[in-house]
């Protein structure tokens, strides 16, 4: 029974049962919206919704503790790991039982990238697909936003399980910048805020001149950094800049930290925008558009404010890894789709929703990087390397090291797959970085115009673990793959 | 007179001066190899040598110093830098005023290619050149390899001039694993090993059937890990395994650190397979051979022993940045195409003439990331990482952080920049990549099947200052190019 000596095998079944309650709530909701409709999706959303409940019910009821028994770091790491797998292998029964991707490959895919708001899609006519499963799809990436765990850990302590442990495994990220000292009312705080921002969105969006069913849809995908869409043509359907201009301006607002959101919705605006990281992430965003911009403009007839509008909402887009798109960016020629394709690696601030490599690792890495210049010219000073005014230890640059180090190891052996499986050069690259990046759109057929439905199989499972890799920074899925961390 | 306070122009210019006496003496060696041969070089030549030589006494003799001041460390780095583009200009006379290569874009693009051991060529048709430029061709790489300021550290005191910082500047990777005291006599010693091992190489390829100025030619590419060939065809002129087999020996050689080759020429054999480099650059080397191996025995219907010959051939004279071609790897499909872009950032060991980023800084990386993953699971532990037994200071390891950005940012910013020219994708990448690793062949047209001929100007010189930057190991251009460098 080694084991149970290393893992609380109950307390895992009764933490995973307690967050699938949630995603059959969630999927109830959506099972209320198909109702509404009253389209073929029905019967396949209440089937599956039976099952995620039955299921949680399963696990949550005969192993649960009366004992307010603190998670385990390992359990902790096991636990954020499995659950994004879990959610994603119930989430795809509506897409399988309604028939609608009748691929099991197929449907695990699209509902795993929904739940990483990663935002690549295997379909290639989105509207064929009923109200219900659009609005599944959608709040797949909503919930999956805010992380599963940091929105579970609002309401973990309702059945009486702690989880100090879960938060150091979802945000292994430099930033430890906490809004109040316990995690729970963190998590309840941050949610709020996710919500607020989201209901802020849909209201504009309808007002703009979107229906409600799409407004809300498209909040959801936008506040999570996700990038579904209800239509095939994504944003562009619309064909409005005053809807461009909210997505834009939300993805923006979505890129940032929620902790520093916190303290300017609270007034504390001094604080917000001296924050390095906020400076350092608007300044990339918007040299990225800025050169968009530049490259554009001697060919692209579209008109000023067009080019304009299209630039910054694909930069932003991009780089917060949304993954929207109003204009396909693989028709601006090889020097902007390369700029888009490394610009997939940045991600935006620590603390948000987005994907890639985030702002703050990219700082560290150039602070040092310059830190190391004058270290070489003065070898006798003692330079450190500070971020907001305060000295960064040599620990969490060596973290910032080992991160970027395996996140780029990790899209080199993806391509590498993607070449074996026989994928061309360009998609394969594509595929692995906006996998890992959780952006959504890659390069060639499968960018923002195409989609990965050409992909085989197994093909759509390496991306789906990529996305999963990514989603959870690289070491948490590392460590639970690693032999060491089922030794005790 | 601010300028003066900052740098001794005097002590530069002697310096200068005293180096390009060696350029002048080895240009006199081709030139007799020209006047040897009878061939319309011999005129060219002459007036080159003529010019380098009037230069160096023009520099030296005004300018030098009786008493024995030692190089500050930015006249050393200054030194350094401008050494390579004052030998490439020079250099680049001969192949101009033979008329062989009219465009003083491509001449000098030959030429630094040349001294900075990369080996890329713009020459479509190399047998049309005349010995005499054929010879000092390929004298050029042979005297950039071991570089020029570690030959000349040798011969620098005759002149009365230290040199440490010199040393310094030229070698700034993790490994300061002196074999004497003294940097003169260290150079001395290294460059009587490097010269033994060209004979070495010379002596055997005569033996195989080369004949005696192509062995010569040849095996000063091979031991500077220059790659430039007299024959169009590189070595699959020969068609020989034999011949094969002797030039890929010398390239793992060539790619060693020559510290550790003295010691196991000394006998202390111990040693050398002990050092972790020399252990990691052979494993990686192997394996990168194994998986092509593996890769093309399904496809390949050349012959077992002819597959694992080009195999090893190909991955070695990648990863140690010679670029000699046997095979046209362009042909092996995308996967190991890409995985030969890849082997071309690794390089060989440190203290070899081999570019790229070099095995050591791969281990610490690797090893960094390792770590980095059992601190994290055993927070409280003190896990430091080690080479060769010994503890790597934490500086180290952000200086290899600092290194691996600026080469990444370096190639990603040479992308760009060839994509601007106008070039596609596959060119620019293979260009970026095979300049700064100073490797010789890219990929697609400028393979090793092609060469950069096609490139317009304006990107050759990008190319040139690429390869100068690799060779020098970034920092070094990076610091002479910095506004602080030139104020007090």
């Amino acid at each position: 029974m080694k084991q149970e000596q290393l893992f609380d095998i109950r307390l895992i079944f009764s933490t995973l049962g307690s967050l699938l309650f949630f995603e059959a709530g969630f999927m109830a909701i959506a099972t209320i919206v198909a109702l509404f409709y009253r389209e073929p999706d029905v019967p396949a959303l209440c089937y599956a919704n039976a099952i995620t409940f039955f299921t949680a019910m399963l696990l949550y009821f005969p192993f649960r503790r009366s004992d307010k028994k603190q998670l385990k770091k390992r359990e902790g790491y096991l636990i954020v790991s499995s659950i994004w797998i879990v959610f994603s292998f119930f989430g795809s029964l509506p897409f399988l039982f309604s028939g609608y991707i009748p691929s099991y490959a197929n449907a695990f895919f699209e509902t795993i990238s929904g739940f990483t708001t990663t935002g690549a899609t295997i379909l290639s006519d989105i509207e064929a697909l009923p109200h219900g499963l659009l609005f599944w799809r959608s709040i797949i990436q909503w919930l999956g936003g805010m992380g599963i765990i940091v929105l579970s850990l609002a309401v973990l302590p309702i059945f009486g399980i702690g989880g100090m442990q879960l938060y150091v495994a979802e945000v292994p990220g430099p930033t430890k910048d906490k809004i109040r000292p316990r995690v729970a009312q963190t998590a309840k705080l941050l949610w709020s805020i996710y919500a607020a921002i989201t209901m802020a969105e849909a209201i504009l969006l309808y007002i703009a001149g979107m229906n409600l069913f799409d407004a809300i849809c498209h909040a959801f995908t936008t506040i999570s950094t996700g990038g579904y869409s209800t239509k095939n043509a994504s944003i562009a359907y619309w064909n409005s800049p005053f809807i461009d201009y909210i997505v834009t301006f939300f993805m923006i607002i979505a890129g940032m930290n929620y902790t520093l959101l916190y303290t300017a919705l609270r007034g504390n605006l001094k604080r917000f925008f001296h924050n390095e990281e906020i400076k350092y992430y608007l300044t990339l965003g918007f040299c990225i558009t800025a050169i968009t911009i530049i490259c554009r403009m001697p060919k692209d007839l579209s008109g000023f404010e067009s080019i304009i509008r299209s630039s910054i909402f694909q930069s932003f887009t991009i780089m917060t890894s949304t993954g929207f798109s109003t204009s396909d960016f693989m028709t601006w020629g090889a020097f902007l789709w390369t700029l888009m394709l490394i610009t997939m690696m940045f991600g935006g601030c620590a603390g948000s929703t987005s994907g890639g490599i985030k702002t703050v690792r990219l700082i560290l890495l150039i602070k040092n990087s310059y830190f190391e210049f004058k270290r070489l010219l003065h070898p006798n000073a003692i330079i450190p390397v500070k971020f907001n005014d305060k000295v960064v230890q040599s620990t969490i640059v060596t973290n910032v090291l080992a991160f970027v180090v395996l996140y780029a190891t990790t899209i080199i052996i993806g391509i590498f797959i993607f070449l074996l499986l026989g994928i061309n050069i360009k998609e394969a690259v594509g595929a692995s970085v906006t996998s890992i990046g959780n952006v959504g759109p890659g390069l060639g057929n499968s960018g923002p115009s195409g989609n990965f439905s050409s992909f085989p199989d197994s093909a759509k499972w390496v991306m789906s673990f990529l996305m999963l890799t990514g989603r959870l920074e690289i070491f948490t899925v590392l460590f639970v793959l690693s032999p060491s961390f089922w030794k005790k």
